[in-house]
Formats: structure tokens, C-alpha cells, sequence
């Protein structure tokens, strides 16, 4: 039976996300849940502010009191009251009374107006103004903020700090949030030794492993390891099985393009899991194969570093916020201008790593010189991903280029 | 005794930054090592990688003996071993003498080219060539990736993930990092109760305080909370004596104004803190007050929240960052345009956050409809702050603007 092979990143990120079941729900604490994925839609319960608020030090006033100050003729206040924040005001302002107001505190009825103290002339009793106000003049309204019945934040949106404060200042002292995503991350190849060992000859420290780890738990993930499984059918297998017992997703590395020792296609029939593809039509990252093995997603990477960070930042890392709860779970795309010449012919998509430059309000992608294989070097600082189409020759410093967001 | 006051953003942060000694060193075990500081200049070790490598799977030779190849006359190499990754090679190649190599593998002695299985014709025994290849096609030469003494990496740079692989790769089970400063934010303000309190007239949560933790938390601080503390010169100054026995930097936010009720000054001035300056030319964040206790900054923000989180970015992300032993503390700058008109003239230095919007090629900041006090929405999102010089009218979309950058 042959397995579906050689198609696009979009065809297989397709075939992967309608597979997925976001996980579970479950509550954290509002001081830890920034970052989470909100797993409810929620609707504003109060009016933030819930009562008219100053936003300054100063006096509040009826604003139809100045309709004639002037310079020369101010208008003349009694100062009847002084509110501090966190005070309810006890009076309610009538013709030509003021009270002092302290930033943050209720706005006392009658009143429709604010000015600072640094532009008047008050006394303890008195206020001067000169000139005519407008009825809401430095008066914070209620609901401002959050209007009650508002939907604050839907669910899959990714909390913000400054979500954070809204959920906060609603009372959500905990948040519906969901779980956290298990992610299990298996190397494979017998050239691989722990990274604390000595270098024989043919020997390669597992090291990109720590790379994908960093990029996946900056996307959400919560990663395990399994370090280092040789190139055996059944060790591969049996690393799979163990994974997929609480994993809810599952990365290898390794074994996936067509030499003879690559294998993870033989492992993953040996072990009766479900083929999706093979091969992408991508450059660096298309030697990939995709499984489900009991339900869980298995992304196998190739073993070379910059293929497979290529591969899990355009198929695993969108199948990771999917499966996180994330609605906005593809990549952001936008246009950009290469900073540099780009020298190679690209005969299939041909996805290359780089930095976000902002000159002179134009937006540049920076590809750093070396692409070369086995170096993590273009990784460094990497926040986008420029895509230079198949067939395109070399393109000059300047070109747009269609780019993907990893911010 | 007059405090110094009214002085710029550079100027804070520079009478600031020249009290702080940053925080202590610590080994952290490389998996947990990313987005921390280093705390040494790295120096490999070893070349890396140590040995000639293939790329790719295919076959091993020397190139000299394809010189007079061509698709009529291949030329006809005797195929000696087989060399998976992992392994080492078991001949040196000769005349006319070829080695099967898999991806990762190390390239035998004499052989200097490689080429793919695809391009090839070869059965168990014999490979044909159909072209003359250049010597060091295809091989990855010894120290590629980094050369034995190169400094890898400098003191205060931030792991990445790819600068945590490359450390894998040399080695590093444990890496020397500073510690994370430890931060604490005391709240202070009569008005505010705890977030899970219901609100009475004119009470306030105390919830952008979770957005301010948020933020110090993303730029590397461990953040502890002392919340709510009562508008009282000696509390405030006992919450900043418990904090000083532990802390390296602490924020309070509230009473930094002008009104009556405004004491953060005279708290620092009870505590025998060192008052280095109050109120700074920007809009908003200018109500600021920064001291010293016992050698530690005392960094007192506004009770407004878009002012504490203006102040935060422009004043407290560098001086965390400082402290933090980070190398490029300073916030990165660069010009970009309005991608909406902004209406309001700019007395002062105005700081507006934004978000950044790629376009065309073209590199604008987004200032989202409201900045009105006390909104958190603004700054959802944020990850850039626009500057409008002192005395700039309004500006029109598109016209260029001073950028800073939170990425």
C-alpha cells in the first residue's frame, strides 16, 4: 500500500489538524495563567469602572457653573467635600460647589467635571475657574473599561499581560484555561551520544533536541524527553508506545528521509499506526512523516537541525497551538523585503530562517549568510521565516518575499 | 533639600543604572537553561562538528577521479564499505574507490566529495558518476559549525533556543547564568481591594498589578507580590523594609502624584531611602519617583495603570534587564510609520503603545483607538512604543516615528 507522499504544507498541515481534539480544561490561578489559552468565552459579570472615577488630582464641578467664567471673571466655588480614592463621597454637588478629588475616587453626584489642581486657584474652601467646561470633562465614565454583558476575551485567545489585568480587575482570581499540552519529543540514530559525553569518532551530541524543546515550550508545550533510541525497528516502537501512554503529542528525530538505516516508517508500521504522509514539497524540512498512533499525532523530523526546525516551525508548531486550543493557530503571514541578495535557485518552496530588520519604516528580512546543514547559528534571533517559491532563481537584496510570523 | 525632578527618560535611567551591581551567578542545567543570561564568555571547547560529516545519504569518493566523467562515460568507482551514522569508517578511500555514507556518518580518509543517492546509478558493489565534482562537495568540513576556541558566545548574552542547542553541542549540562532578579511589587492605595473582592463605591481591584508582574516576568524577573498596602507613610515603609531583605529591584505603584494624599516621597524620606529623582518629562509615566534602600532601586510607578506600564517599559524593563546581567539592556530602537492618524498635540515627550504591523513592505506602528486612562486594552498586544517629540501637532498616518521595541 503506498503512502501519500510529496505533498504541500498545507495539504499536510490539513491532513494532521483534522485529526486533533484540543485537550482538556481546567482552571489556574490568575498570577500564573498568562500565556494560557482561554478555554471559555467571557462575558463581564460588572462595568469596570462601576462608578464615574477621576483620573487626576483636582476638583470636580457642575460644568454648567462656568458657562461664564472668563480670565477676568472666574467662576467662584464653595469646596464642600474632599474625596481620597477608595472614599465614597458623602455630599451632592449643587449650584456652584465643588469637592476636592484625589485620583481614582468616585466622581460624587451633581458633579460632571474635573480639572487638575496645577490650573486653578483654590483655597482650603475655595475654587477659582477660568474658563467654561464641557459637561464630562475628565470624568471617566462607568463601563468604560468593560461594559457589563460585554464578551471580554473569546475562548482560544492566548492570554496577554494585559488580558491578564482585565480577567484580574473582572475578579477572576482563577481562569478557565486549557491544560497545557503534552509534548514528547523522542531522538532517534545510533550516531547520537548524551550531551554530557566525549565525542568518539562518528559521534553527534544530542543537542538540536534541547533547540525543539526551547521552541515548543515557548509555544505552550509542556515537553518530556526521551533521549537517544537507536536505529532499531523496535526500539523506535517501543519509544512511541511509551510516549503515546500521556502524551498528546509526539515529535521524533531522525530516520525519515531515504537511506537505508532510515526507518521511522518501518517503526511506525511495525507498531500499527495509522500513515499519513511522507514528504513535503519543502526545502529545508520535507523528508517528514506524519502518523496517529492511538489518536496522538506523531510529527517524525528529519535528524538534521535546521530540517527539522524548519518542519516544526511551518507543520508543528501550527499542530501544537491547534491542538493547545488556539484559534489563531496558523502562522501569521505578511510581506517583507529581503535585506540581503539570496544567492540559490529554489527547485521546490524553499523556506528560510531569518530576523525581523525595520529600517527607515520599511520591513526586511535578514537571512543570515550560512544556511549550511547541521548549523543552528540562522536560528539565532529567528522570528520569521521568508518563503521564496519554487522555480525562482536568485533574487536580489530588496525583493518581497511572502514571510511567516514566529513572534 | 530640593529633590532633583522633571529630568528626561536617558537621564533617569542613567542616574538609575550606575547604582546597580546585576545579581550573583548559578549553574542551570542546560534543559531549563533557555531565555536565561549568560554569566561567562563561552569558549569551545572542541571543533564541532569534530570530524568530516555527510550531509546526506549517499556515496563517498575523491574527486580527483571524476574528472574525465560524463553521461557517456561514467566513471566506475568499487564500492568498499558501508558507513552508517554513528560508525567509523573502516578504509581510507583509494583510487577509484568509493564508500556507501548515510546522513550525519564521517567521510572516510581520502575521499573529499559526495553525492546523493537520487543522481546516481549503483548497485551492491559499484557506483557510476556521470560528472567531474569540485573536492568538497557536499562534506562538512571539521569546525563548520564552530571552530575549537572560538568564543562561542559573550557574558549577558540571552540563550535562544538555537544558542542552547549550540551549548548541547559543546557539552554543557549546566551553564553559567546570573540568578533571575528577584522583584517585588507592592501595591499601595486605599482605594484598591483584592481582585476576588466584591467592588464598593469607589473601591478598585488591585488587578493591573498582575500585568505588571506579567511584563517583569517575560523580561527574566522572578516577581514576588506584597499586595495592597493602605496610603500610610509607615506602611508603605515597612512593606518596603520586608521587600529590601530579599529583593533586588522593587516597585511600588500609587502615590507618586501631586495631590495631598500622594506619599510614596515622604514613605521613601521616613525609610531614609536616597531619593535620586521625582516626575520625568514623558507622557504619560512621568510621575515616577526613584530611590535607593540599602543599596537596592526603590522604582515607585503611578497608580495609573497606562502610566506604571509607560514607566515599566521605557524605565524598569532596562534597569530589570541591567540587573539581570543582560548586555543589551537597553530597549532596541527604530523608525516606523503611524498606521492611523494621531489627533492630540504633544506638550511633552508622548510615549504611545503600539503594536507592530507589516505591510507591503512597509513597517508601521499601530496605536490601537484608545489610550484613555486607566484602559488596559492598549496595550494587548503591545509590543512596541511609538515616540512623539515634545511639541509635535498632530500627526498624520504614515508620517515616521521614533520606535521602541519590546520584542
Amino acid at each position: 500500500m503506498g503512502i501519500l507522499t510529496g505533498i504541500s504544507i498545507e495539504e499536510g498541515l490539513r491532513l494532521i489538524t483534522e485529526r486533533i481534539q484540543c485537550v482538556d480544561k481546567e482552571m489556574e490561578m490568575a498570577e500564573n495563567a498568562c500565556g494560557r489559552v482561554l478555554s471559555e468565552n467571557l462575558i463581564s459579570p460588572e462595568n469596570i469602572p462601576p462608578f464615574r472615577r477621576s483620573p487626576l488630582d483636582g476638583y470636580a464641578f457642575r460644568a454648567e457653573d462656568t458657562l461664564n467664567a472668563s480670565e477676568s471673571e472666574p467662576a467662584v466655588f464653595e469646596i464642600v467635600e474632599e474625596i481620597p480614592a477608595g472614599k465614597a463621597p458623602e455630599h451632592q454637588i449643587g449650584f456652584m460647589q465643588a469637592a476636592k478629588i484625589l485620583t481614582g475616587a468616585p466622581v460624587p453626584e451633581g458633579a460632571d467635571a474635573i480639572e487638575k489642581f496645577e490650573v486653578v486657584e483654590a483655597d482650603e474652601r475655595t475654587l477659582k475657574l477660568f474658563h467654561s467646561y464641557e459637561s464630562g470633562t475628565n470624568v471617566v465614565p462607568v463601563g468604560e473599561d468593560i461594559a457589563k454583558g460585554d464578551q471580554v476575551l473569546s475562548k482560544g485567545t492566548v492570554i496577554s499581560p494585559a488580558y491578564l489585568g482585565i480577567l484580574a480587575g473582572l475578579g477572576y482570581v482563577q481562569i478557565p484555561v486549557y491544560k497545557k499540552p503534552l509534548v514528547y519529543l523522542i531522538s532517534t540514530g545510533s550516531e547520537l551520544v548524551s550531551i554530557d559525553s566525549p565525542l568518539e569518532l562518528g559521534k553527534i551530541r544530542n543537542s538540536s533536541i534541547y533547540t525543539l524543546k526551547a521552541f515548543l515550550e515557548a509555544n505552550g508545550a509542556q515537553v518530556k524527553m526521551i533521549p537517544i533510541v537507536r536505529d532499531d525497528k523496535e526500539e523506535i516502537a517501543n519509544a512511541v508506545r511509551i510516549a503515546s501512554e500521556e502524551a498528546d503529542l509526539i515529535f521524533t528525530t531522525g530516520g525519515v528521509s531515504v537511506g537505508d538505516y532510515d526507518m521511522l516508517q518501518r517503526s511506525m508500521e511495525y507498531l500499527g499506526a495509522e500513515l499519513l504522509f511522507w514528504k513535503m514539497q519543502m526545502k529545508p524540512g520535507g523528508a517528514f512523516l506524519a502518523s496517529v498512533y492511538h489518536g496522538i499525532p506523531v510529527l517524525s523530523l528529519s535528524g538534521n537541525p535546521s530540517a527539522a526546525a524548519m518542519a516544526l516551525f511551518m507543520l508543528g508548531i501550527p499542530v501544537l497551538r491547534k491542538l493547545a486550543g488556539r484559534s489563531d493557530f496558523m502562522l501569521e503571514t505578511c510581506q517583507v523585503k529581503l535585506l540581503e541578495e539570496f544567492g540559490k535557485k529554489s527547485f521546490v518552496r524553499r523556506f528560510v530562517p531569518g530576523r525581523l530588520v525595520l529600517q527607515d519604516g520599511e520591513a526586511y528580512i535578514s537571512v543570515t549568510p550560512s544556511q549550511g546543514n547541521g548549523i543552528l547559528h540562522p536560528l539565532h534571533g529567528c522570528n520569521m521565516i521568508a518563503e521564496l517559491p519554487k522555480g525562482s532563481l536568485a533574487m536580489k537584496a530588496g525583493s518581497r518575499v511572502k514571510a511567516y510570523l514566529l513572534l
